[in-house]
């Protein structure tokens, strides 16, 4: 028997090859077979099941959580799995566990700050697991600002030890995932106290917890924060607290590749230049923009394939109802969204290639571009992220109702995707950082310094200034240097506006402070800018299959054209592009949408996601939604019985008119 | 001893009146005092307790809310509240529940829809709850479409009965909150067949369980549709599912008020018109609308105290760090939302001013004024629940990390409010309505019809298709004659050139569809007009109170403002607003951020939230926020052990390296 397949009308109309642009999603034909299988392995696993996940009680939930993770760890010694496919399983297993601290976060931190005596004793003990850590940075008290951290490590000369205190209550660490209840150790970031003074905040490696019974060790304050944002999502995470009561740790576990402290107390600063530090950063917000297309891509699957399932209206003479995606209104919703899961995809593949690129340079001890690479990563990071969470909310409004239930997966995937918006730097926060090195680039042109990379199109700033924009019919639109060069003004002259307004300051910081707001648009604009420009970039390059590329400059064209029609307001302020101009990008939009139309469910089926991970009855790859509806509601626990508990004492006395003698 | 009070310095910052205002916000002396005194009631009774819900099992928490709901009834009566006094008390309780649909639909429907016969028989037994009932419309494959239900009654003659049947899966009802588990009666919407014909969708009441063991009936299948959104939030109530085998009723069950079937299986329409219907519901959509500033108020209390008690980056000399409301980047983000709580709250009042006098016409057989006030009602419903929704999850972020907590209240009140944005009209289709309306409006322009009411402006649509904005100093845009103008000719224009569009289709269905993300947006411009002119009326009343007003006038402002600067777009493209006007206007929006700052906690206090009824940790009203995130991190289900549940089976075992031969 046939496979049943509600979807097979729509996949029939694809006009290009799914099986070549899944490889293009995936990034090569490798990576392709080596997370299909990885995703096909944890699928067939029953152990890894998710379907029950937002109906466990917290303790529930977290046990589940452990079992996964020694499950990962068991299956990766037994299939003998490489650490890129034991990585990508583990995404798979798709439930933020300790093992992602302890590997994303701990073991960098060592391999980063670590002397190399420091990274032979602590690295081989927790590569096997022997150890389990995490990353206790942020404060009850203090986040973004981490020179604010008010923990101490103060140097005891006479037994040549540190002394680890909390003194305050908003110096209680407070968020660090695997804290809470997970962890054996952590690198604690404290204030260096040696002779009186103080030298800021270093890494301390501290034992938390007995390694024979798990127990906190004397002077350690530890427990969870508690329950975090919906059912399921991060509430498998055990974040945590963790208060100091003057506990004593050996001077050589400050991690001391930059700064030591040394037997007398002295504070030294070695010669490994800071800025290396800046890499691992680069790496950690590469990940985290990659990461965004991929949970952007799962979200607008979800609707996409439901769009077509659904129908509602436009029923002639008692045929079937429209498809809610043939709605212009479901379209200029959605499909901007399928772009933007390319183009972030797009975005981080770029990334990645500048993270190997700056690791060279600061190896050679080439700084130069290090600036504009933190702008290019801070920026990406904020605007991939913030979008992405927007996106998944509005994927779920798009599923009307019944994207509201659990089992549409869209609510856990939001609950789970929004922390991404305020770690690793707070989006804001990180856009005046942006913000910040515009208009130190802008300031510098003056003085004939040439912007590189991703800013480089300031140095055409004279240009920009002056140009208009050509388009006099809506197919102009499809030109890409239209579409950049409007970009590119945009950018621009929001930056030296801003500039402008700036230089009648005389303090520049009070005008920073005055017009950041302005200024957090004009870094949006830059890195829309970068986006733009490097989806444009892939489609230069050669691009395989039958009418693969053809569509990926039609989700181009969306993309751009629609972040055009969002931000009119300020592409129409340059002067550069005309009403009547950006009217035509619109009508242009409404003209891609209709080529999209046929291809949409085809190019979500390119991110080949499993039902299991996709973990949403909307989303099944067959389509056969309400059937998995009806099956999932009498999994609720309400229904395991006909009358509720509660029935007897609270709603049979109201029924009965006795609600004035019964007992609540 | 004095209460603490880490907020006393902002309080005492305050420019204006903070008593009045909370009358102002209230309606009236009375409106305040009566809620005040529920609000408390609730507050200080144990029963009604809410800071545990997000930890509880679905079983527990809906027990809970049995409890609380026969809680509530009991203290009605024993207290002898009125009805208002009742609702509100309920309405502080905040936990959705059946009483909600019982009182909110279940009541209504008969009341709306019942001869007098029937409301003799049903209403009395409904008002003292000797039946629960529920409003069963929405089926698993029908929403919005009501004309498209599935569900079948069709007239017996032999019997004298309806036969009411589910035909198919996705005729099931699906949705019906308190119908899963409470319910012992449902209105159920089903298409009428009698004589062989089809008559479209009836209303009937129809008994589903025991009124001895609450077992459901012969024929009828009923249960709970499952897990949605969040922790806590909607979980609390029995949406349900409910399928029918051939269920026999009596024909009286049918409501007959409007549509009758005869003894012989006639189908006869009454001359009762049928646009009385309306009625109920534009007052169902004020009552969302009012609820709308009343949520968006309670996430802006809690961003605002929160932000005022937040300090970071900005320390010098060791001082204190800046609070983060000083920062204009959390003011331009957050400010727009406080005066949109107030803006809504204006809308709402209107709105129930507007349905008193369409229930006087409709009495007068007067219906020329339905249209507009479908079209209004409707458009506000959309544009305010959406503007909520978004700021809630805005105001969330604001908090930064913490708000991801439970404790902060947002999650769950993001999770318990984003359902308003989908039912009683999907916030898309609704905007559709309303475009319609503007399209039939601007089209009859032509023949000389008169727009009334929130759509006369357009009648001075040939003054405002040439009107120029005279605004050249920053202050210009305090004038409302000028705020009103640019948002009139925004959305006359928005309006009049989808109209032309239209008229260059031969098929204006066709021509609808095709534009129809054109239409929602003149449908916005309209509503946002609507919106900023009440507010404006509001301020031409004498408004008591020192200073009052002036901090009225600011937030109107800033309303305003901000929606020109958000939709700037709309504006330029009109041409009736200059970039220079436009920056302009944001140079006036951030002099207003400076004077609406040491107001903002003052501003929010007016809400009179208790601190129980904003239910976060975040929002206290003695912002004494750290030590009681300390003190709610300890409640954790997880801190009940230092030693976590799943240690010995899957965490010992990877630390001691015995993963391979663990049983997992």
């Amino acid at each position: 028997m046939e496979p049943l397949d509600y979807l097979a009308e729509e996949r029939s109309k694809a006009s290009f090859d799914v099986e070549e642009m899944k490889i293009i999603w995936a990034g090569s034909r490798h990576a392709y077979d080596m997370s299909n299988r990885m995703a096909r392995l944890v699928a067939s696993d029953s152990i890894f099941r998710k379907d029950n996940r937002t109906m466990l009680s917290r303790k529930d939930l977290f046990k589940d959580t452990l079992r996964k993770t020694a499950h990962a760890v068991k299956r990766t010694v037994e299939l003998n799995l490489s650490e890129e496919e034991s990585m990508t399983l583990w995404s798979y297993v798709d439930q933020p566990a300790y093992a992602n601290l302890h590997r994303g976060m701990f073991i960098p931190a060592i391999e980063g700050q670590g002397t190399e005596e420091q990274k032979r004793k602590w690295l081989p003990m927790a590569y096997k697991m022997q150890i389990i850590g995490c990353y206790a940075q942020t404060e009850l008290g203090h986040g973004s600002n981490v020179q604010g951290l008010e923990t101490t490590a103060t140097f005891d000369p006479e037994t040549d030890e540190f002394v680890i205190h909390s003194p305050t209550l908003t110096s209680s660490k407070w968020w660090p995932g695997g804290l809470g209840k997970a962890s054996t150790h952590a690198v604690v970031y404290a204030r260096l106290r040696t002779n009186g003074q103080d030298y800021g905040v270093q890494a301390f490696i501290i034992q938390l917890r007995s390694l024979d019974d798990h127990s906190p060790l004397p002077g350690i304050t530890v427990g969870d924060i508690g329950m975090k944002f919906g059912s399921g999502a991060y509430n498998s995470m055990d974040n945590g607290f963790l208060r100091f009561d003057h506990v004593r740790i050996l001077r050589n576990q400050m991690l001391m590749r930059v700064s030591q402290v040394t037997r007398e107390g002295k504070y030294v600063q070695s010669d490994v230049p800071r800025q290396l530090l800046y890499g691992t950063m680069v790496s950690v917000r590469q990940i985290i923009v990659s990461e965004s297309s991929c949970a952007l891509s799962r979200a607008v699957c979800i609707a996409t394939r439901y769009s077509a399932v659904r129908r509602q209206f436009g029923s002639q003479n008692g045929g079937p109802e429209t498809q809610v995606i043939n709605y212009k209104t479901q379209q200029s919703r959605l499909f901007p969204l399928l772009a933007s899961a390319y183009a972030f995809r797009f975005a981080g593949e770029w990334l990645k290639w500048l993270y190997t690129d700056v690791t060279k340079r600061l190896k050679a001890n080439d700084f130069s571009t290090l600036p504009e690479v933190h702008a290019c990563t801070a920026g990406l990071k904020s605007i991939t992220t913030s979008a992405t969470a927007d996106a998944i909310e509005e994927c779920r409004k798009l599923c009307g109702g019944h994207g509201y239930l659990s089992c549409s997966g869209l609510p856990e995937l939001f609950a789970v995707y929004i922390p991404n918006c305020t770690f690793e730097g707070d989006n804001i926060v990180l856009l005046l950082q942006v913000a910040r090195i515009l208009m130190k680039t802008v300031a510098q042109l003056a003085s004939g310094k040439k912007p590189v990379g991703t800013t480089a199109y300031l140095g055409r700033v004279e240009h920009l200034m002056q140009c208009h924009c050509e388009v006099r019919r809506a197919e102009d639109w499809l030109k890409p240097s239209v579409i950049l060069e409007a970009f590119e003004v945009r950018a621009a002259r929001m930056s030296v506006s801003c500039a402008q307004t700036l230089s009648g300051f005389s303090n520049p910081e009070d005008g920073f402070a005055d017009i950041s707001s302005d200024l957090v648009e004009a870094a949006v604009a830059h890195c829309q800018l970068i986006i733009v420009s490097k989806f444009i970039e892939k489609l230069q390059q050669e691009i395989p299959g039958k009418g693969v590329k053809t569509q990926l400059e039609n989700l181009c064209n969306v993309y751009a054209l629609s972040l055009l029609h969002k931000h009119l307001g300020d592409f129409l302020s340059t002067g550069c592009i005309s009403p009547e101009q950006g009217a035509l990008a619109n009508e242009q939009l409404r003209l891609l949408y209709s080529l999209v139309r046929p291809n949409a469910v085809s190019l979500v089926d390119a991110f080949n996601h499993t039902d299991h991970y996709l973990g949403s009855v909307l989303g099944r790859f067959d389509g056969n939604v309400y059937q998995k509806l009806y099956d999932e509601a009498w999994k609720s626990p309400l229904n395991d019985t006909y009358v509720p508990d509660g029935y007897h004492e609270y709603i049979r006395p109201l029924l009965k008119q006795q609600i004035h003698t019964a007992r609540l």
